[in-house]
């Protein structure tokens, strides 16, 4: 059994990790650390939990994680790489589920995060952990940074197009709604029910912190073909889920391509991903809870739409995590994340 | 026109205060306080306000008040009780939608409150402002405690079952829920969307502040027939509505009665007040938005069900409020409330 | 006072215009009609009128409409062209909140809506109803063709732009949220509770009904300038309300425009239309319940977004109804409309 | 592996029961029938199923079922009492979800249900499928009849009361509430969420279906002392869930007993109840997706509240379904059972 610690379990994500790590048949929390509720069950403060984890939060010590395997950060950014270095030094494998380690480029972390970054060399071995585009390397990895639940939808949305990104107009719009889960679970009025519910609002136009890491992990793959991105993020009234419509228009040769085909191909062994017959349009509540990444493809003339769904707290967050942890420790990729939407 | 101000404004009691000023034809919002956001327009708080209101928060100062003719507090229990005197010294009429003068028993607020109550004297001369109850008394008051909004349901819903109360066994179960605008506007993890939206939740259970305020005005109306009450309040996944139901048993005697005409005569002609047809079950959907508070009976040999709904923030605060503003400016009580539910 | 009929009353737009009408000081509804309802009170059906309007519904006969000065036709597409004719004939003002008389290519009503239109005589004469656009029509209109909801949004979204459309680029998206109210009152299982809540959705891609009505209403404004329209609906878990998101480029003159000023300018003597202030981004919340629909606009080197909100049922059906009918009765615009978002 | 048919498959409930089995490591599911769908792929009526099951609907014949171990009805009252007979002598075992087998009363299933009774002897040998209160019996059961979901928390959360109820006064309110997926899925108005969400409400006062099951398993368990039942059920704006507050008086024999201490008695075994600490009040997000049912207890003076919560879909339908399946099949009474709230 791996035996797993979560840093900064208070929040919606490490909630979610305790959750789905319940049903691992192959790893075990261990740990789970929290400043200001250290000495408290878990389920004092996750309801859902009592009865199915005994643990109490921790202070969040290397002691407490020098035991363990893995160690998950769900924490803000600027925590985890304080402590990624000791902990790699002692071989423990370090999952960050936070920013620290999802921009190559130091000068834009400073810029997005507002904070220098504290070790670019522990950096520059971190692999980016988005298992359909990086699987080969995650799996030797000692550092994986997690992805964003935006950037997840984008650039597996866009993968398929990124590869063949000379048959597009290099202009590409990202118009993308999530669930207010994706806000964190933080005691503030914008995120209070009455604030929500019956709402529909947007947020963090062309200044989103995922748009530079949205832009690093496409042009890995579109190179000198790489668009402009253009990424608008919405808040919908529910709690989980994430929906990103992407807009875009193709060249005259593009037009003439099979782009329902060229999606299909692309994911046809991937577990997690899931390309829509033609004519099915995605909704979150099909892939609620689980780890599943649905797409749906509309082609009319010169204009392509891709419809990208997951649910923001697993495969945008928690389940892609465990995702990485089963391949960094050589486990089926699957393990513990089967389940069906609820 | 009547000059109104309103202190403690950014709540939201109080930005329903303003919201159903707003189409008062003889009343006029001309100040709104708030030490927190002195200065601010009222619209950064509350976009549905933007052109509607162009009023700024103010401190909230004696000289901001002393101009006008009526001053709403709309904040917690402790403030109004620290400025009504010098209020009503001015011959200002002072309108409490807090807690500070409902309560005629000093010790009881101590109890319920943990406060010292601060001018027994001002609170002797306090009107409790339920008009289908004291609409005479309200009339020539100059300080009106206007109710809670749980008490408002259970006193009326049970009102003309007190005026007979020798005709019940004496123990009422008062089962009340919710929507959660009643925990006010606060920026508490407890009340973030995610802790609310698809949950169901008891709270207070017997312990819950309004729970004297109910015991008194039933006192007051059952006299020695007074029956103990249990009261056990809920929170709906909801933003506004109250739905109290009310249970009870007939005596041999009141077995016998035909109570929905006793509700009908009781609340003939009552502006606000509509008892259901037989048959007919209430929801907190048809009186949304307004100040009708609708009562629906239901009788079953031994067994008397009475459900009460209302929007908690209209007839259980804000239009209530302005309900009792009218009478005691010797208005039409029913300016400015006649909107239909949304 | 104008004596008013609604046709189909038993949808939420036929409701939501007793509503509204139910505060109209020069506006009586005196007959409301449906084939399956007729001869059961209004307040069956919406709880929420019970007490406001006392009106039972009657059969869709002439005899019942002709004794009216206006008739709005709250029903299916194909209902008011059976009627108009013989209505105008009469000298009663039609306002259709179906979609009969908004195309004026008979061939596109054909092709959209499956059906031949059996007056296109009558349909030549009928108006446009987005009084922001023809005002001046609509006050000596017969007949008023009210818009649907997205094109309202589409349309006012863009008329600045479209005004100086030789300055963008010739393709423009349309990433639009609905409530789900759009949808109608339909017993339909896609339309149940637990198929709406914490789901989201798209539908209709690049071939709803509204697509040919933004095109017609833009065209008007762009001239040779028109440029391709993208327009992607999506269903968002709310009952009320509406987001369109507008994405596009701006040329190299348009990048040097102060689009915020050409907003402002376009839309300053507007009494429904709010431009919002630079760097305030809309939510539906703030217009819900409301007439208003609120502009966001968001410049950024090339890309120009733009964001729109309004009350699906009010700005974009009802309220838009009734202002309509002020208009063509010769009354104050904003009669019955003023009401405060809730 | 157990094989499984599921008849009636396109309801909550159906779907559920596949979601359910999906993980069960002993238990496939063959066939699923449904005369309206039959043909259809079940990921076209359910997208969360996907990938997930290639099952199609089938016919509902006996041949299609006759190759099971166990057969579960999902089907609307008097659809299992058509087949049970056939199905049962083959030596397959049959669990209804329906009504048809509760009532061992057939002139109460008259009154309530509106039929007779078809076959009332194979009535005699169902076993009523509360396994916290018939284990031993459904051991060795051939047809089990699955609890009803308000039944299954009355009679869980009184259970320890009724084992001792000569300490109480003989009368009981049971005021429930229930997520909208208690109706079923059925294309009703009052179903939309138009009508349910930002909505509370009352229905079925006196008259629900479930209060002679609910006395039925009461009486059982009180024998003489059984109390009269009042039972007053309550739709809530949310999708899953249910909370049963039930209101009681105690004796003063009763007064003096730790309530507390015998709830936690009485269920220490088991492995779905979990009665709360003092002082902790249930809510139904704890439970939610899962097969737990959460009791509440609050002790004060001669009042006793019991507050229960549980997923009406699990534990008051699927769950509890697949629980009498393993213990039918002698399997372990949790399998497949074990999955956290979400």
């Amino acid at each position: 059994m791996l035996k797993v610690a979560i840093v900064g379990g208070t929040g919606y994500t490490g909630a979610e990790l305790v959750r789905l790590l319940a049903g691992h048949p192959k790893a075990n929390v261990v740990a789970l650390t929290s400043r200001s509720e250290a000495g408290r069950p878990l389920s004092a403060l996750f309801g859902n939990l009592r009865g199915v984890s005994d643990l109490a939060f921790c202070e969040p010590s290397l002691e407490a994680l020098s035991a363990c395997d893995v160690v998950f950060f769900a924490t803000p950014h600027g925590v985890c790489m304080q402590m990624a270095q000791s902990l790699l030094a002692q071989g423990i494998k370090v999952i960050d589920l936070g920013a620290d380690f999802r921009l190559k480029d130091t000068d834009a972390f400073l810029r997005y995060y507002d904070m220098q970054h504290s070790c670019p060399d522990v950096l520059a071995q971190a692999v980016y952990g988005l298992p359909e585009i990086n699987r080969h390397a995650i799996k030797t990895a000692s550092l994986v940074a997690n992805p964003g639940c935006y950037p997840t939808t984008a650039i597996l949305g866009l993968k398929p197009v990124m590869m063949h990104a000379q048959h597009i107009e290099p202009y590409v719009v990202i118009d993308a709604k999530s669930g207010v889960s994706g806000a964190g679970r933080q005691a503030k009025l914008e995120l209070l029910y009455g604030q929500i519910a019956e709402n529909f609002s947007a947020y963090g136009v062309a200044s989103h912190r995922h748009q530079p890491e949205i832009e690093q992990g496409l042009r890995q793959l579109a190179g000198e073909h790489m668009p402009e991105i253009r990424f608008v993020p919405h808040l919908v009234p529910m709690f989980r889920g994430m929906f990103s419509t992407i807009h875009l228009r193709l060249s005259a040769s593009g037009e003439k391509m099979d782009w329902q085909s060229v999606f299909e191909v692309c994911y046809q062994n991937e577990p997690f991903v899931r390309v829509l017959p033609k004519g099915i349009l995605p909704a979150t509540q099909t892939v609620r809870t689980s780890n599943f990444l649905n797409i749906g493809i509309h082609q009319d003339g010169k204009t392509l739409t891709i419809m990208v769904v997951q649910d923001n707290l697993v495969k945008g967050a928690a389940g892609q995590a465990i995702q990485n942890m089963n391949l960094m420790a050589g486990l089926d990729e699957t393990l513990g994340l089967l389940s069906v939407p609820v």
